[in-house]
């Protein structure tokens, strides 16, 4: 098309969006685009034609229909933390905001549910419950700045995912605008509910490829009753792996069994100052939550496995603050790491818990391998790691050797049983790989949902299918 | 097509099959298809053309490749416990049985997990893990014969529901064979995993009308340390609502919170003899599980709560017999009523628990209208009730009226923001109203979805797909 003819076209999708959301809010500027041309994933950029945000369900849905006609591409984006460039608006189009859709509709007490629009940020669904002494597990190291839709779109995981499960496991009912301009809800307030295909999970963790989700009814539990905090230090990794099987093997689940190395645990202090032992070469950060005198019991326990398993020390948080200080410096683990380089790729490859020690050696050995600093801290009770790389995305032969130790990793990870991802998405980072996974089958069913429902093509174009599947690195040795 | 040529072909389709899995495992006897022509569901039969009983993942897949190929009919089928007449062979084609894969593959003890063969019974896992101490939590009424991979195709429920979910909430990772005849995997033994789609949910619960399980790997949890049961009675029923409310309001969430209507007392007492008092009007089950001391308080605080919501008499089982003894009697509910006439209806349409008084009520005042005998028992804490119409097939007219009575409970609990089904499935009993609950742009998604994985529909026809939906009861007044 002529450039002229281009302008033209963009100038009355203008209008169109325009007659839709109102003037005001949508934006075409070079700032207000370049604002959304990126998101929390390094090395992504591209920019949007215009930014628009829609006031309601409806709105969405005009929008998504409009873009179906025009074949307009759409990046639906709440606060655009996610790690795998899924909101990077990579071939143009409609940066889709959920910002002015940040409402909590309602909170029933009677049926424990709140429900939500997709642009309110987590830790206020977080706060709200709790203040009514009830609980929302979910809780993504993001959640100060994520939205809820994002997370919805991503199946965010976090600290609590071992013993409360993930974003996916509290979605009681959605509301979605489809690529053809349909409104569907799925679920109910219901813990059972089997009339028809589970649409809602099918949504939940689709990252905005099959359609826009406008409002959900969350699940909650009652507030724990209490909750105990220990640090058990390691001179040894292996031990520290041990120990995260043995407490299982004993029948505990701790909400929250967090790992972090040497060099992780040097950037978080050096970053938080909290007193943090900066000479062992490894931290189990511990959390159990529930009855007083449950968590007590428990709590001895699992020092005693720790210290049975070779800690070098257990320290108890002297208090609640204390325990806060803690969970918030694991927390900031990624902020701190990202401050030593100019360039921090943090990858999520995950393995059934019982394979963490060999997971952690694994990377260190490919990191040496490929000569590239890497450190590691995640979900040791998932198996959720998060091996981050330290470079500088200006030094090309240093990426290239950094992705091919990420590849290393990913091929590792589904060697032991593990996944690419355990909460971060696909995206684009994961998408070449993807098939390593699924299999090409796998793939093939993907690929058949995802034309059903948007034919055209239009959400979230570029990420999760790969155009080409990356050949394996035991392969092309 | 000549029935000569009909007879040619099946002929030819027997050899095959035969190849796929041995002449012993393709039964085309009269009583052998007979026994394969109904499931538990009244009032649906057809006579499949081969009853074929494949020994493994492979066989599977073969077999589906060769319907797929010969646009042969397939309805895949544990023991036939479903109440939606999921199973019925109703176009004829192949039946095919997973009693030969029955097998339990592996029992992980460190990161807590069992995989299984899909005809494997229930009550066997969950003995089996119980033994090591750790806990199935599903238990579908019929888990002494029902196998898992029906529990898997059916998202089945049961009596622990309001606690801890169901069967979906405990799979992690499934294999599955399409109907093209490949075989894929999805999940592992992973807490998070989100490398792509959620297709292991979208399998569970999709009741055979997209491929076939082949092998599961469940979650397990440790094995609650205690258990204590109380009985409530009521002489009024919205008491008996209230009670509900009011516990789950106090934050504690019961494993089991069973309701039962005086009807369905009088039937299970008649049938178990275990003293169950058949003077009032409504009981409810109520049991606690966890650590000793906080069931203790819980059961305390319960019992208070039923009393000040005019609980008549709140009776705790002396001892683990007699809690056994009333979660049988639960249990058998439907097998006591089922003997008092010659057709037994049980339905389960599901309302959020808040309107569960309302929904007892409304069902009570539809079976008046409509002259029926319907009797209502099930997972109160859920909101999940059986409503179960005693009647007798061969009255046409009453027949008439039992139906038009269930199409109004249907509405009445979708109006009260419930579900047509919480936990028995579509199938072909509420086929033709699934389109009030999910809209026709519910249905439309969910068709494309089947008709991009099973493009020729060849499994499970005519289920969960109506040919035509009902009207709705309110509309045709």
């Amino acid at each position: 098309m002529s450039s002229v003819k281009v302008k033209k076209k963009k100038g009355l999708l203008k209008k169109q969006l325009e007659a839709v959301v109102g003037a005001e809010n949508v934006d075409d500027s070079a700032s207000g685009r370049l604002v959304y041309s990126y998101d929390a994933t390094p090395n992504y950029q591209a920019m949007p034609d215009f930014v628009v945000s829609p006031a309601n369900a409806e709105e969405v849905a005009a929008v998504l229909k409009l873009c179906n006609e025009t074949g307009t591409p759409v990046y639906s984006r709440g606060s655009g933390t996610n790690l795998c460039a899924d909101t990077c608006p990579v071939n143009g189009g409609i940066v889709l905001l959920s910002k002015r859709m940040d409402q909590i509709i309602e909170l029933d007490k009677e049926n424990l549910t709140i429900t939500v629009q997709p642009g309110v940020i987590t830790k206020k669904i977080s706060e709200t419950v709790e203040n009514e002494g009830l609980f929302y597990p979910p809780d993504p190291s993001s959640m100060k700045i994520s939205t809820i839709g994002g997370n919805l779109s991503e199946n965010s995981g976090g600290l609590r995912g071992l013993k409360y499960g993930v974003t996916r496991d509290y979605v009681m009912a959605l509301q979605i605008a489809l690529p053809n301009g349909e409104l569907i809800r799925t679920g109910g307030k219901l813990t059972k509910d089997v009339a028809g295909y589970d649409l809602t999970r099918l949504f939940v963790g689709s990252e905005g490829t099959l359609g826009v989700i406008t409002e959900a009814t969350l699940k909650l539990i009652p507030k724990p009753e209490s909750q105990k905090t220990i640090l058990a230090l390691y001179q040894d990794i292996e031990a520290a792996g041990r120990s995260v099987s043995a407490i299982i093997a004993h029948k505990m689940i701790p909400v929250t069994l967090e790992f972090l190395d040497q060099d992780t645990i040097r950037a978080v202090e050096d970053f938080a100052h909290i007193g943090l032992p900066t000479d062992v070469k490894a931290i189990l950060l511990i959390v159990q939550d529930g009855p007083k005198e449950i968590v007590d019991r428990d709590i001895h326990q699992i020092a005693e496995i720790c210290r049975s398993e070779n800690a070098v020390d257990v320290q108890l948080a002297a208090s609640e603050e204390e325990a806060e200080k803690l969970a918030t410096a694991r927390r900031s683990a990624l902020s701190a790491l990202a401050r030593l380089k100019p360039t921090t790729i943090l990858e999520d490859a995950t393995v059934p818990r019982s394979e963490i020690a060999t997971m952690v050696r694994a990377i260190s050995e490919i990191a040496e391998k490929y000569d590239v600093r890497i450190s590691t801290f995640g979900h040791a009770g998932d198996g959720n790691l998060h091996p981050t790389c330290l470079t500088d995305a200006r030094d090309e032969d240093e990426m290239q050797r950094v992705e091919k130790a990420f590849a290393e990793i990913f091929e590792k990870a589904i060697e032991l049983g593990g996944t690419l991802t355990g909460e971060h998405g696909v995206g684009m980072t994961k998408a070449p790989y993807l098939e390593w996974k699924l299999g090409a089958a796998g793939i093939e069913v993907m690929r058949g949902i995802k034309q059903a429902i948007d034919p055209n093509g239009i959400m979230n174009q570029g990420k999760v299918f790969a155009e080409e599947t990356r050949e394996r690195v035991a392969e092309a040795k």
